[in-house]
């Protein structure tokens, strides 16, 4: 990831699981599936490899098969082979061998110049794939209390663990109170907002949990059979979701399957009875108050997954809790502590829930999309028989963190947008946030090591999983990513933001990377947060407050997104990756898009238009390029930019 | 992995599970086990870090923990933690923060100046772990039919598959009739040249399949009843094991589990009835003659371990051929294509499989050592709870093959060691053996490439499996490493050499790195072959034609290893590698040995020995270092040293 030239990585080989790469699936076991493998002339104008080599791991040995030399053009050469699906999971890479005996493999994560380990081949499943839609989509993260009031919220009666609060009061940044804090937001008034969720241009509405709790966030639910009547109960979930797909927007709900809240109906009768069959639910270290929970939190025991009536009533049939709620219109389910599930001590039955679970959904609705939060490296999860994706925060939002935040060198140096420019010099704002636990404020790293960090962290899932994953800037758990730019801290919207854009930075870069982007109410009005718990502000309907910029920003990436084949489904090439810039392709069948973003100014980048594949077709969300001498030369100038460059030798021979 | 200066690699923050860094198991779940971070000081004299912090996965869930600084020494500061064992299985890294905002992350593979995925996550295991004694050992692996004839072999009547050959008659190299050259030696034999086995200074003899076959490989098991008459039978093998075991020898069998051959009894009565219970040993696509087998090869029929009658046959249970020969005198079991057992289409017991060996052998035997062949990367498989250790092709043959083979820049470029120079040219000799199967010839790449390789294989398994694998320069399976190395096709012994002595460069990495050096019969005395068939040349026992150089640095290194308690069991630091040299520390805290492998002249390297850690105390083996100004100047001409440096500061406090 050091590149010595501009085009040293666009010459790298290259091949992942998009459409121009691999046929599109699903696949049986056993089928055979087409793979091409794209190897770029070499800077003197040989071909770039004598030998290309498929290597697949079949029934656990390495088994070899020859790639045939195919169509050569400008852009390099595709080689082509079929995969045998010998397993239901398939790991392989490639050799590139030549020319003048040079020795590279190329796998998930890259060119390298070595043998390698296995783990980081590429990944490709048979019969089972995650719902097609999902790559298509955008999504809009709605916290129920305190994303909208409908008019019939007023008449209901504080619940008891409440506290009740104005909607433009403050919210608590930690501490005692912050999960009483009540604003009373409703279903219904969701429904009643979905105009902006369109205007947006989001097409899934994630909802955080929605069964009733003793919180304002409900993942301490106490029932899982009904919806909190504080939300409006069963009828208001069925009138939004109805509300929802008339506008062409599905929902997804959230399900904590690791704990329940410590009074929910399941806890009591276990704690009630160590005979009764709930008692089996949860683990007891001695009956009835010493028991294992969430991080050892009391108000979270943790549920016992080798019960068969929990998975039954969970999610295993038709009666399960997974089931019915997708009856009753939800299109699939975040699942909520995932990556925790299953695992207790000496028992880790996490990927036998997520496959019960998965089962489930096949069974009752076969597309519904079963995405998993999990906080730190999936992969090893994401086997693509459980889990459909995951919440990326380790391989996109951190990445981001690191290459945006306030103490990274200032995009705004100076004036433009119609802001007010600073003083000149680049400015270096600790934010004081510490970074997700470490003892440090948030780093400032080189584009380098974010890109290195998200080549590692997808190298271990399926480009399936990968896509069927979510690319975060924030959510509900973390600051806002307003706040981690350097853009303000008091929890309220960020205006002025001293000339500082690069939030819309991140936002390009989550519109234009695979996944399916997921937008925290708030974000897209420039709302800051420096908690999670903070970050749940109410939402402003006022939009004279709004950050205009930032509302105009990300309807301009959001309809890029979802008007573009290339941003949705196609592959993820690098072109160049330096300390303050990154440069890389999107690449479909059909169209070719080159996105650039840069953090602080840089030399232009030019780039031979042959080597890129497409001619220039003009600018999808940004600034111009400029064609110079067969060069395509990028602005060196902070911003971020995506051009529609064609889709020339991209169709398969 | 490419250092600006001499020091940078010897100032990375290192961690690793040997008795250095990690309090030694086993240890229980739940136990607190007290780790170690040495963090060297920076080049301007700082404490290298401000914070250092253990990032430990509990119940899926990264849990971090601050260490806390101990002593500081002239080679660096001791931070100290304790990892609490929650899972069965942990995976850990270090945050390592600071000086002036660094940010660092230490894993297995080393730093990372970025965030990682947990692929390469330290691993240790709680409850299991590889039996105490294996780490401390040096194997040496015997083909029964060519290690040597005893005086009774001459009587035994020729097995029907077998073209009798005399014993100095060139061996095939590939092709028909390569299976059935059968040279008649026996177990009395080997228990007769045990003395061979001593005095080279191994303590396992790791014997290839001495059940009867149809082949003089015999990984075509008829019967795992009873050993094959032609080698003497039963009482000729524990006559071999009471041999080896009063001189303090182990042995080591191998077993077939992923397949028989198509005349074992078990599989014959399949064909013959497809109700009996033995045709669910197999798995036919057509009764009786179509079935899966090993690489579709007919005569290896693959064994289907869902059947719980085989696995009882097996290696379920008191009765199992695993526990009977463990019984007999066995000290362990080789497990023949264990990367394959279990794994067929959408099946995969593999992990299964081994548990269940693995539970059987800890009931009959508990210090029996279960190694697993694995051709590529075992490290998923390798969790710690069924093989303890793996035949470490990937993490250590194949870097050392690609760094010191042929076509590498001649490590005898001058007269030494009696040899005659050649004519100061560096040579490149290609040898013509392709690279396991791929299209081209031996790579030649830099030791910069081969230890890249090393570091990710090892990363994905625990310390205490690389510990308990085996490391081979070749085997019966490959061509001589003497052959690679460039030093003679013809299958006999390579005494002239052509000066080239790199085979010796090999020999010290196997005999100094972390794992059991594994020694095939013959390579100790210069044999040659450019395949595994032509490799086992039957053993010749006149001393007047073995290359005497090689036969004394064999000796010279294996007494090196078994007398040095850090080669055996101490960590692996890397302190310099560059593109023709590559050095490192094993530290113990009883010893500190610095080893030094050049294999083209270099810059002599200076390092200064406060920051080794310790005075140079004297050669183990090789060439003389001298101490200029506080520095250690390390030869740069071609050869492999090992030094003694002492083991100042690497004690508990």
């Amino acid at each position: 990831m050091s590149p010595e030239s501009p085009t040293d990585l666009l010459r790298h080989p290259h091949h992942d699981g998009s459409a121009c790469y691999a046929a599109p699936g699903p696949h049986r076991l056993g089928a055979a599936v087409p793979l091409r493998v794209l190897v770029p002339d070499t800077a003197d104008g040989e071909r770039g490899a004598d030998h290309v080599v498929l290597r697949a791991v079949r029934d656990g040995e390495p088994h070899l098969t020859p790639a045939v030399a195919g169509a050569r053009g400008p852009h390099g050469t595709w080689w082509h082979v079929d995969l045998v699906l010998v397993n239901a999971l398939t790991s392989y890479r490639f050799f590139v061998g030549g020319p003048h005996g040079r020795y590279r493999w190329l796998n998930a994560e890259g060119v390298h110049e070595r043998d390698t380990s296995d783990g980081a081949d590429f990944l490709i499943r048979a019969d089972e794939q995650p719902p097609s839609w999902v790559a298509d989509q955008v999504a809009y993260q709605v916290f129920p209390d305190r994303f909208a009031r409908s008019a019939g919220s007023a008449d209901r009666s504080t619940p008891e663990w409440a506290d009740p609060m104005p909607w433009d009061a403050p919210v608590l940044v930690r501490g005692p109170g912050v999960e009483r804090q009540w604003y009373g937001g409703d279903l219904d008034g969701v429904a009643e907002r979905l105009d902006h969720v369109a205007d947006l241009g989001a097409t899934v509405l994630y909802l955080t949990p929605v069964f009733e709790g003793r919180s304002n966030h409900r993942y301490d639910a106490v029932t899982f059979d009904t919806v909190d009547p504080v939300l409006g109960g069963d009828e208001a979930l069925v009138r939004l979701i109805d509300a929802a797909h008339e506008r062409g927007i599905r929902v997804l709900g959230d399900l904590t399957t690791n704990h329940t809240g410590r009074e929910h109906a399941w806890f009591r009768a276990a704690q009630a009875d160590p005979d009764s069959v709930e008692a089996g639910f949860y683990r007891f270290r001695r009956h009835p108050d010493d028991y294992v929970a969430w991080l050892d939190v009391p108000s979270l025991p943790k549920l016992d997954h080798r019960s068969a009536e929990l998975r039954a009533r969970l999610y295993e049939g038709e009666s399960s809790v997974v089931a019915r709620w997708l009856r009753a219109g939800l299109d699939g389910w975040r699942i909520d502590v995932a990556n925790m599930t299953g695992r207790m001590a000496a028992d880790d039955l996490a990927r036998d829930v997520a496959r019960r679970i998965r089962a489930t959904m096949l069974a009752e609705r076969p597309d519904a999309w079963l995405l998993a939060e999990h906080g730190h490296d999936a992969g090893p999860d994401l086997t693509g028989d459980g889990w459909d994706g995951t919440m990326d925060y380790q391989g996109f939002t951190r990445p981001l963190w690191v290459w945006l935040n306030g103490g990274a060198p200032d995009v705004a140096d100076r004036p433009g947008d119609g802001e007010q420019a600073n003083d000149g010099e680049p400015q270096r704002v600790p934010h004081g946030l510490d970074f997700l636990g470490l003892p440090i404020d948030v780093p400032v790293l080189p584009a380098t090591s974010a890109v290195g960090t998200m080549r590692e962290v997808h190298a271990a899932m399926p480009w399936a999983a990968q896509s069927a994953s979510t690319l975060h800037l924030d959510s509900h758990d973390t600051p806002r990513f307003r706040t981690i730019a350097g853009g303000g801290t008091d929890g309220t919207i960020d205006v002025a933001g001293r000339g500082r854009r690069r939030h819309l930075l991140a936002l390009a870069l989550q519109m234009t990377m695979p996944g399916v982007p997921s937008v925290f109410q708030g974000d897209e009005i420039g709302l800051t947060g420096t908690t999670g718990e903070h970050a749940r502000t109410p939402f402003p309907w006022d939009r004279d407050v709004w950050d205009t910029p930032t509302w105009e920003a990300y309807r301009a990436w959001v309809h890029a997104r979802t008007g573009s084949v290339a941003l949705r489904r196609g592959g993820l090439r690098w072109v160049h990756v330096g300390a303050d810039s990154l440069t890389f392709l999107r690449e479909h069948p059909d169209e070719r898009v080159l996105v650039h973003v840069v953090r602080a100014a840089v030399e232009p980048l030019a780039l031979p238009l042959d080597l890129l594949g497409g001619a220039l077709e003009g600018v999808l969300v940004g600034a111009e390029a400029r064609v110079d001498a067969g060069r395509l030369v990028l602005p060196g100038a902070p911003g971020a930019s995506a051009w529609r460059l064609g889709a020339r030798g991209l169709a398969w021979r």
